[in-house]
């Protein structure tokens, strides 16, 4: 075990301090996250002893450049230095900062502050020698000039004063400061992990469907073809994300019936996380969906309507899968020679065998399961949603992620783990670019508040990207079972304004399904994990649908880039526990959507929301425009105090944008 | 710049995840500081892929021991991992964790969750498997058993539940867990560093005087004598370490006259900080003072009374210093042959020297600095002083101060250094004992809450141990100028009672002297820093002193462990603002303290005070006793709200120690 020594006395003379640089997750052990093009703040806290001058440097780089780019850090205050760089490419970038006491700056300092003449006339001579210096490390156009100004403060024939602004004149500092004297500087010791991802890792809207369920005939199987019919349908509802459970070949052995029955009926089509048969594994497709052309084509056809692709990757092998026969020793096989089926309790899966990531043969395993990534990425896909990610060994995740960034770094990995919460932090922290969330088990006004502080507000801030899911084929939370149609649109709203990254499994959300496989079950009868489900007509008109609101909402979200990120999320003080009240806004103000959601999907509830003037900028007294975007109705509110009364029969929230009226003005300033 | 990379691919089986262990100091690049003799709770965040389970050790060592010790640590909850160990000695130690997916704990686990007959004869053979793989591990002894129990596991005759039970004996188990398979253990990787003061540097009472004004002859130059015959009158006010201002030669070029004037008088003593002349320097006495043997004596006289000698370490040199002679090359030299004075803004030193960190022979300047604490040492001084330690380079004091500990752990530093609060904590990080606080301009409740609460629960807390001065000969805080005694014994009693270390500087401080060399200034009139002063009687019964309060203040601290150390620091609500209370308690609760201090040294003030229940483990519907011990009054009071009056003209603060009272009990529960 290493153990942290105090410094060598290689160099003693090193006085300057970098005590901290931020931001920064356990110490530089893993990487930051950040989305290209947009400007990184970074923070360094130095100082050093006595009252000399620092000058210090932020030192960036990307993963494929050697050479580095400094940039000059500027002190604010409490001995807090600030300085940005923008990562302009997605991928991988490495920060540090390097910090010395500069005799220079330190001189110009001291002199400020001096008045006796003999004082200057000596600071003059001190000042003469550190330029003389400075000229010595200068280029050829420069050392002229620095010789001169440093011969005029020797031989200075004037008073004090001119002599006191000779020394002090900027223009000449300014070439001084191009040739600083760097030989003591202090170097932080590490470089900090910085992962810049494109825009859709912050904001993006998912849509899962089973492509088996696609069919336009009731009873017949599902293809990619008529997944690509339907992809109007899901563009018209405005999502960018299309996400597929495995789309590979289903194991027969083991099975799993309808309604996860251990025995199966005739045409029973099975899990399609049981993952592997005859026709192949892993990296090949369930012929009934149809031809790698077929699923190229569709890739495509999505791609043209604003939609990408999203597989799910299973590491996990149905006992007929080919990898079982080819590669045992990557399984753990028990005395009677079979192997431990899958659990995660209380859940089992009897027709799935896990990897066993102990195996002596793990590098073939590691490099075979990466190459899963690759072989897909390779036919277009750029998004994968990760099954049960915390049940494989986290060492092969950081490894994977990590290698495939480095080649790919447009590729976004969402971390499916409903599990502890340092689990989930860690999973974060090895590269996955957003993780599920516990937002359906959340749903009280206080457990909503406290949740989305913490994950807005938290630690976690600098690396976790939540993305919240009102119902998945998994979870058919029990709030879900007896709403009716204003719980499945408030939730809707919830996840759809709280979190810039959502999703909902359709077309059981936009049409309502909440009847669960058994009373306070979270599972879904009749599931489509475990059959074809037929849906009849995929319309966004359909009245028993939510499918008009939810393409209401994702315009909102389109159209308002407060709703696009989660750092600016704040909540209000209302006095009624149904009605929830948050505000979201753009660093510059200039979109600032305040939403209220009736928690309550039974009775219209009404009551006072208390804005905070400092959280929204605004002046107490003042009137503004308050817009609802969902009703398109317009309502002049005065001051922090307003009464609001939500019907969840007629709509489940307010989604308002705010409009300061411009004081001494009768119209509205639109600030769009 | 080394980069943090994802770990090789040397091990990929290494599924255990270590993701933080606590207690922790910049990441381990600074000690954690406890005291010697007291447990070390240490945590560590592990958890692994799935639902197998692990192990986890805490491994610690002190720095002589190269074979570190190994503690099996528990799981509480939430993934979090403790376990406990005590430094017995003063010194310097390392911990870290190591855990490993345990196949034998992971095999019982979920066998306890077994039930089908067949699933539990096939888990019994997995078991075997196992447990005959510890036995290979194991000695000869427990061999054979093991053996047995595996035998036995294979063949066993009886029906499945026996074989379970059998399977999950208690007693064989033990002997398998003796012999883990530690092959795949991950180990955090850095050894986190520890250092164990003794007690003292956790709880100390200061008293700091001028040796040369302690001459029983008005206008004589004190001696070391003289203080020797002082030494009772300090240890009756319950003191345990005596502090001096330097002892050393004091310079002649460009010495200070009275009040800081820059010429002098005959006869002027000069400031004590202006060390070194024609008689010497840094390891050197004063010979006004008297001799070596003189001050060994006094020594070893204090020590006899219970009081440790703490000496001024000021690094820096008069003008007449030996060493501007003999090291012209420690301190830098302008072209007109002069070194520019120190300075700490606003204050000037004309009358010393800095030396130059910067010096090319800083080798030789660092080993000399450190030969002083060495001499001292060697002296018999166990307790350092340091004078602006922010004004000498930071890497000096990391080398310095673990170089010394490493031989003389029970070395304690006080850093003086009033300063911005990163170099502060800076200085603490670097290896100071104690740190001087903004104590003395922290007047308000607000001022006092707040800072206190941050010094007792904030981050600082593992290596930054506050000690609080209400003066010193540098520091008469304007509010000292005009309140008079009830000001006086205020601060007194919120010094002593809101941190376990504290000073005062006298006699200045019990006789009241709160005369500013001029109206606002922070400087004492006549300050001692630039001549003698006389203080008449020194004794503790004078009516005009605050001696009697002082000592009874600090016995009550003996008394009292709450008052020992800071941790338990909780601030109650008050409806006063002029009345401040809190309350200090043991870990055990069995010394509980509540203070009550009148902030207005003018009136009489009066209000209540709402204790929290739950901070004091108090029944809110119980009667308990308040005893002040400052007063000898005692109170029963009812239930969390009770009244106080306090009037400054009779005594500052309530310092009460609560005694609850035992249920259906008449009598008063004593803890004592």
């Amino acid at each position: 075990m290493a153990s942290r020594k105090p410094p060598s006395q290689r160099e003693g003379r090193q006085r300057a301090v970098i005590d901290a640089v931020l931001p920064v997750v356990d110490a530089g052990r893993f990487a930051v996250k950040t989305i290209a093009g947009e400007p990184m703040r970074i923070q360094a806290n130095c100082f050093t002893d006595g009252h000399d001058v620092l000058r210090v440097m932020l030192r960036w780089r990307s993963e494929h450049d050697t050479t580095p780019q400094d940039i000059e850090m500027k002190l604010a205050f409490n001995d807090e230095w600030f300085a940005e760089f923008t990562p302009e490419k997605p991928g991988r970038y490495f920060y540090s900062v390097l910090a010395w006491v500069d005799p220079f700056e330190s001189w110009r300092h001291e002199l400020t502050r001096r008045v006796d003449e003999e004082d200057i006339r000596l600071a003059a001579l001190v000042g003469a020698e550190l330029i003389d210096d400075a000229a010595k490390r200068a280029k050829a156009t420069d050392k002229a000039e620095l010789g001169a100004w440093a011969q005029q403060l020797r031989k200075h024939p004037g008073d004090a004063q001119t002599l006191k602004a000779l020394a002090l004149g900027e223009a000449q500092a300014d070439v001084a400061r191009r040739y600083p004297d760097r030989q003591l500087a202090t170097h932080f010791p590490i470089e900090l992990p910085l992962v810049a991802d494109r825009a859709r890792a912050r904001y993006s809207s998912w849509y899962e469907l089973f492509p088996r369920s696609a069919s336009f005939e009731p009873g017949q199987h599902g293809t990619f073809q008529d997944v690509a019919r339907r992809l109007p349908y899901v563009a018209a509802m405005g999502f960018d994300v299309l996400y597929f459970p495995p789309i590979h070949p289903i194991g027969r052995e083991k099975r799993k019936g309808r309604n996860n029955a251990l025995t199966i009926e005739p045409g029973d089509v099975g899990s399609p996380w049981a993952i592997g048969a005859l026709e192949g594994g892993h990296k090949d497709l369930l012929p009934e969906l149809g031809t790698i052309e077929d699923f190229r084509s569709l890739v495509s056809q999505a791609r043209d309507l604003g939609l990408e692709i999203a597989l799910d990757i299973a590491f996990q092998c149905a006992p007929d899968h080919p990898y079982v026969q080819a590669h045992p020793e990557w399984f753990k096989w028990r005395p009677d020679g079979t192997v431990q089926y899958a659990e995660n309790p209380p859940k089992k899966y009897q027709d799935i065998y896990p990897f066993n990531f102990e195996t002596t043969d793990w590098r073939a395993l590691w490099q075979e399961l990466k190459s899963v990534f690759d072989h897909w990425i390779n036919e277009g896909v750029t998004i994968f949603r990760v099954d049960n990610p915390h049940t494989k060994a986290f060492p092969f995740w950081e490894w994977a992620i990590t290698a495939i960034k480095r080649e790919h770094p447009e590729v976004l990995f969402l971390a499916e783990a409903f599990t502890r919460p340092k689990v989930m932090h860690r999973l974060a922290k090895l590269g996955y670019s957003q993780s599920y969330t516990y937002f359906t088990w959340r749903n009280t006004k206080q457990e909503l508040t406290d949740y989305f502080t913490e994950l807005s507000q938290g630690p976690g801030n600098d690396y976790f990207r939540p993305n919240v899911w009102p119902n998945t084929p998994d979870i058919l939370n029990e709030h879900l079972h007896a709403g009716g149609r204003p719980i499945f649109a408030l939730r809707l709203v919830l996840a759809a304004t709280l979190s810039s990254n959502y999703g909902v499994y359709g077309p059981a959300y936009e049409l309502l399904d909440s009847a669960p496989r058994s009373p306070g079950s979270e599972e879904y009868l009749n599931s489509e994990k475990y059959q074809l489900r037929h849906w009849g007509e995929w319309d966004v008109a359909r009245p028993d649908s939510l499918a008009q609101l939810i393409a209401q909402i994702n315009t909102i979200r389109r159209e308002n880039p407060a709703l696009q990120s989660n750092a600016s999320l704040r909540f209000f003080n209302t006095d009624n526990d149904q009605l929830i009240a948050y505000v979201k806004q753009t660093a510059d103000g200039d979109n600032i959507i305040l939403v209220v959601v009736n928690l309550d999907p039974h009775n219209p509830q009404s009551g006072w929301i208390n804005l905070d003037a400092e959280a929204m900028n605004l002046d107490p007294a003042s009137q503004y425009e308050v817009h609802d975007l969902l009703s398109a109705q317009r309502f002049t509110w005065q001051g922090l105090r307003n009464f609001v009364i939500l019907d969840p029969t007629q709509a489940p929230a307010h989604v308002f944008r705010l409009r300061k009226r411009v004081q001494d003005e009768r119209h509205f300033d639109n600030f769009a």
